[in-house]
């Protein structure tokens, strides 16, 4: 698809080694963390400038070739695979922290870096980036997919903490969005369209980004329940009291079971609620924590364990956090499809039991339902036999859809944080309604008129 | 300007009663509370349904008639002064509560109602929205506006408090956009991107919003410094602590002295900040308070006086939120002009310093300064004498433009909360940058080809 020409051009703007045709390189970029299907670019490129992100897309848009930004590659919903094959622009040699405004609880970053590195060195000012998707995603991935993860009830989504953007538009003109005051009222909020935008609108080239000073008190507890629908009824008392948890996730018997195989956690094997509180003092995390027993207590809680030392609830939480991988390499002859459906909290319960529900007319189909519930995201795994349509599709219409339109039926969304990519576009008009889709597309349009960037992506 | 036919079909959509063409009805909606000259529309309509309000607009589009969105009128920034005349659209008759979801702390409006008014009727679930622009602002008005307050360290702006809008388009369609999910990554944020759109790419129609819980404990604090400098040192240490308040309100000298006069407040003559808290209980607060007392200390605090009352400290913001009225009836013979620039808090102490050195330039014209200073944000308000333009030239190029340029030199924003409206136009690409706003002039085209939305702000 690359013409000669095209390719010579493409090696002077970022150097030989920097381009690659090679096989090797093209299958890593061809997938993402999801199961849809692989799709190789016809090249990868790996920028180390704004400036060659702009004449690379400058040229990419005269000659019309399909852009698509790469961070990670840990997306959950075919978001970076290059459906129409084209370029991958790979965003690993611009992963710099660029200046941390440690005063001002901010940081400025390149957009190839990722968050567990950055906060690693963010460390050492006492600061975090809070949204935590799980595994290690790449700042700029986590922009375009509006990640967020287990600590959004307190800290808020990517989205809530990204303060401006440098963005390369599909033309190669270089913008800025927003500014680095906390507030801002002064023109069109371009800083959110492209956040969330999963590499269709633009190329995110550097961010600034509201930290969080880490914490220096916190508890965490964890609860078990006798039916996963008394769990999930907890957790909307806890955040309808008014409590603000850092982390707040709900975590089926199967699930618990997984953990205590495969991180040897010891949990009693039964539906479980994970909580965390960040706090002033540890008297007001006690306060916090006398209250949300008396609620899981109330809600029919089996056991409640407090006082939870920083080595466990670390452990709980890498667990937490590799989940997915432990679930992928247990089934390895299948392949899954989750679920991340969220809905406002009152509704949480109802459409906990629905899933259930719906999970219990899949048979044997090994399933694992777990979520960040204090934001009322659900997510479900739901194995199947590798290459069996039949069985996909079971699960696809038979329980995925569903509950995605339930979820859409009680005020929610068909996706809380794994974004639209591939997978959840025929959702989208049932969401937002056909008239919306169409501005979401003329928006796409104006943007992007030659539909170079990450084309088949959200609105297609 | 309206041929009889157009008046005809206006009077039939909305009921001749709901429908005005007299000099005093126009007259009222010819100005907001900034000091932009007035400009009266040709006709006034009160709709009362979205399906009226698509029609308008329908009517008008086809016809190129300006249309500007009317709420309370208490924009600061010429926001909705029907600067080419048309017809303005007033909300009032679409002030209802339509739901309020008590157990998710949301509620879904319409945009006329005003948001005091909402409050008072909250309360009885416990439940409020926070931001607060001190002028009874409608609700449509706040999120067109993206209006903030002197909550927002702990709250956010109206734009972090908006899930869901109903917006009618300049052809009369009417879209949906976001959910009653906290947490949402389905496509492009349409809801950030109305929000702050001062009524120049839809007209909201309806919208959902986050409230919070009426906090059962409260503390507030007045600090008084021998400098406005040292007030804004402390405000920076305050919140460079990782502390938390609900508010954080600097007032010179000059305000704090308007305020014991014209509201008995018995304040120390100072510069003074007022601080807020709300928690979980008193014991946490009293541990903020003693840090805050400790902090304001170092920056060389004289008094600092806690444990005040809850009578008290509605007084105090009684008198804080009118003081926009209050300095303008004191000088009946003058025009004001206010800043509202924002800059990372680190900044702010810089910012401070510079405004007075630029106020002091001014010989005796009466100014104040006073400011949302836990975002960073700084007001100030400058008299000089009615139809003096020599005056005012002066307080523009001496000492506005002066200081917004200082500020979006410090990483900030040439408007924190009041909007573009007409008196920051110019500023925009300064801050922004010619290429975002070529971007910014692309999305408003795309929405309002015809230009009818409120034409002649935010980017003309």
């Amino acid at each position: 698809m690359l013409s000669d020409k095209i390719i010579t051009t493409l090696q002077e703007i970022v150097g030989e080694e920097h381009f690659s045709l090679t096989e090797a390189d093209r299958s890593l970029h061809a997938k993402d963390q999801s199961s849809h299907a692989a799709r190789m670019p016809d090249a990868v490129i790996w920028p180390e400038t704004t400036q060659q992100v702009s004449a690379i897309l400058r040229h990419a848009n005269e000659h019309k070739i399909p852009i698509v930004g790469w961070g990670a590659g840990s997306s959950l919903e075919g978001n970076s695979i290059p459906l129409k094959g084209g370029i991958v622009v790979d965003f690993v040699r611009m992963n710099q922290i660029l200046t941390v405004y440690a005063e001002d609880f901010q940081v400025t970053v390149q957009p190839g870096i990722f968050y567990k590195d950055m906060n690693k060195m963010l460390a050492q000012h006492g600061l975090f980036f809070a949204p935590d998707p799980g595994a290690n995603a790449s700042i700029g991935g986590m922009i375009a997919n509006n990640a967020a993860g287990t600590r959004t009830p307190k800290y808020g989504a990517t989205r809530d903490n990204v303060l401006a953007l440098e963005v390369v538009l599909a033309n190669g003109d270089i913008i800025r969005t927003g500014s680095r005051s906390i507030k801002q009222s002064a023109g069109y909020d371009l800083t959110h369209l492209f956040t969330g935008s999963e590499g269709t609108l633009g190329l995110i080239t550097e961010a600034t980004l509201k930290l969080a000073p880490i914490p220096e008190h916190f508890s965490a507890a964890i609860a078990s329940f006798q039916t996963t629908e008394a769990a999930a009824e907890a957790v909307f008392h806890i955040m309808g009291s008014g409590l603000n948890p850092a982390a707040l996730e709900l975590l089926d018997t199967a699930t618990v079971e997984v953990m205590n195989q495969e991180d040897n956690m010891d949990l009693v094997p039964a539906p479980t609620l994970f909580l965390e509180f960040h706090g002033a003092s540890d008297a007001t995390l006690e306060v916090e924590l006398d209250l949300v027993q008396a609620i899981c207590e109330e809600s029919g809680s089996q056991t409640f364990k407090a006082g939870i030392g920083r080595e466990s609830r670390n452990r709980l939480w890498q667990a937490r956090h590799h989940l997915g991988e432990v679930l992928f390499r247990m089934f390895p002859d299948h392949d899954y499809l989750i679920t991340d459906v969220s809905v406002p909290i009152s509704q949480y319960p109802v459409l906990v039991a629905f899933a259930l529900e719906a999970l219990s007319k899949l048979d044997d189909a090994p399933a694992f339902i777990f979520g960040h519930a204090g934001d009322g995201n659900l997510h479900s795994s739901v194995y199947y036999p590798l290459d069996d349509e039949a069985a996909l599709t079971k699960v696809q219409e038979g329980f995925n859809d569903r509950v995605i339109e339930q979820a859409i039926a009680l005020g929610g969304t068909c996706t809380g944080e794994h974004g639209v990519g591939i997978g959840k576009q025929k959702y989208m008009v049932r969401e937002h309604g056909e008239k919306a889709i169409a501005v979401m597309r003329q928006v796409k349009a104006m943007f992007d008129p030659n539909g170079i960037l990450n084309p088949g992506k959200v609105v297609g």
